[in-house]
């Protein structure tokens, strides 16, 4: 016998890659062009480093105020955690302990089957349409458990809100999952359905609309019971997840709504201005309400295009999947940046 | 049927209070009296916050080379986290996946038998002796696997390394866990022994003595192939976890080894004395590798005195707990705030 025996075996999620090279214009995983609100880089600044001798404060007071004012809700609705991949992996473990087998899209944020895999949670993809979309008929089945990531990864695609509810109503048997990690971009999110719905959990995240992914900030809005339930599984796995700094940087941010509204509807702007540029390029792309946009071209294979963009240092996502291998998920960058691809494109196109 | 029917239901840990109240002198949670080494200052005061727009070193390279330099150890030896907290979670989750029981004493850190619980974790507690110390035999037997913290808490005792090793050395069809949180005040580290056992780890924190409980930053060390699985697990629940701000402020610590060397040395010679000087009111107090004493009066109840200092704003940690419930953990602060202990309990206990 060898301790190796006893070992959760597991295959890891694999993020985009964070290339040390400065010259590469990043677009790969979906991170903002634009700084952080200018409050952040302020509170760090000033920060007295004398408070981090001392825990910091467990139940993150202060951050889930400020996210209870802005949404709407009591802070006793609110949930922070190491960004919205902590959020959901607790999240996972606290509600999916059915035998019953979890339902999401076979295309779709592929995090949720390695944590699935990694809780040893049952779970049934169900195929999105054609045209990438949610079969609603789908989760109107018996499962554990529902997790919708809207607007979709990676094709940006956002489900309605009828929709969304429809399959909350139909499973109030069970917690739906809405992963809004993208809905700053244009979405609709499902936080005006906590009233309605006690089995529902909204998770968002700091990562992309509030550019602050390199300080891992994530949080879910949910009824106060279900909220009771994942502090109660979080206190029982790390007391102290959210560090002093990312407390004081995560309400600097939420408090400059302003730049939140500039900075995203900088990227909506760019988006919409890309695209265009990318259709007369012979690309098709599917409607997006994300920072980034899923396209193919008419004639030019995608990992042909993938490696060609990667060898002149444009980083994009590329899958080699079934059904999505064509595709590149191309982050929104600055408009210099995506000129730049533009007319890297441009040209290679032509050769 | 409800939702809630699939919710893991936990009892959590419950973590020593954090008073908001700055008047408070705050001996209840092991924190170190003096600041973080200087250059952690520094670095977040000229924090670029551009940075933080894109997501973090996934690897944590930086943080890893300089732990692994300074414990003469390969990078791919050290694995890193929210804590050693996040760290333990983890290591439990990934080794501890047997149908027999893991073992540890029935006095020590009481979030084992949390994490144990959250996972379904079978497990044992081997009882201390009546001076609570460890039974080497207890661990002989045929089990899941072992974590022993040493320096014990809330003891403080420290069983020697050769004990850890028979313990290690009877046990290699299973993961052994040295949780050494404090070994930096005194203790002996069981890093020597990776190269002769690869059931081996050794978990420690920056929280004691590197100043930095509000930074989140813990560690394990040890040999490749278990790190490798530790990181499978961790990258199967959050791809960035150490955040961009606590990765260079943690390089900065563990660069300033001279610093390290005088805040460690200041809390064991206020230690010393604070303890001769407890002994001189009619304590009792276990020997300590630790930055905090395990005492009990000779006469008076825990209960009462521990109410006693609480009233004056002096928080220490009590547990209403068989066999400790006569004695309080405090943790040792400078020399003034020691001074000031001393003197309300002498005036105390004279009354």
């Amino acid at each position: 016998m060898s301790w190796e025996n006893n070992v959760r075996r597991v295959v890891p999620y694999v993020a985009g890659e964070q290339p040390k090279n400065s010259q590469v214009i990043k677009l790969n995983t979906n991170e903002c062009p634009y700084p952080p609100a200018p409050g952040v880089a302020d509170v760090l600044h000033q920060f007295n480093e004398d408070v981090l001798r001392k825990y910091p404060d467990p139940d993150v007071a202060a951050l889930r105020e400020v996210l209870a004012k802005r949404y709407h809700v009591k802070p006793e609705q609110v949930f922070v955690g190491v960004g919205s991949d902590d959020v959901l992996a607790m999240a996972f473990l606290t509600f999916f302990n059915s035998d019953k087998p979890i339902l999401f899209p076979d295309i779709t944020y592929s995090f949720y089957d390695v944590w699935a895999d990694l809780y040893r949670i049952p779970y049934e993809m169900q195929p999105l349409d054609e045209s990438f979309h949610i079969v609603k008929e789908d989760y109107f089945k018996e499962n554990g458990g529902i997790v919708i990531a809207n607007p979709n990864a990676p094709t940006g695609i956002e489900a309605p809100l009828s929709m969304i509810e429809e399959i909350i109503a139909a499973n109030q048997d069970v917690v739906v999952i809405v992963d809004e990690a993208y809905v700053d971009f244009g979405g609709t999110s499902a936080v005006s359905l906590l009233d309605k719905y006690e089995n529902l959990l909204v998770v968002q995240t700091f990562s992309k609309s509030r550019s602050m992914a390199g300080m891992r900030i994530g949080f879910a809005i949910g009824n106060e019971k279900l909220i009771g339930y994942l502090n109660d599984a979080k206190f029982s796995f790390n007391s102290y997840t959210m560090n002093a700094t990312s407390i004081v940087a995560g309400v600097a941010s939420v408090e400059d709504e302003a730049y939140f509204q500039e900075i995203t509807g900088k990227v909506v702007a760019t988006r919409e201005r890309f695209r265009k540029e990318l259709e007369a390029l012979d690309f098709e792309s599917l409607d997006s309400k994300t920072n980034f946009l899923f396209a193919k071209h008419k004639s030019k294979s995608g990992q042909e295009i993938f490696d060609a963009l990667r060898a002149n240092n444009i980083y994009v996502r590329h899958w080699n999947k079934p059904r999505i291998g064509e595709y590149l998920r191309i982050s929104i960058g600055t408009d210099e940046e995506m000129d730049k691809v533009i007319a890297f494109l441009k040209e290679y196109l032509e050769k």
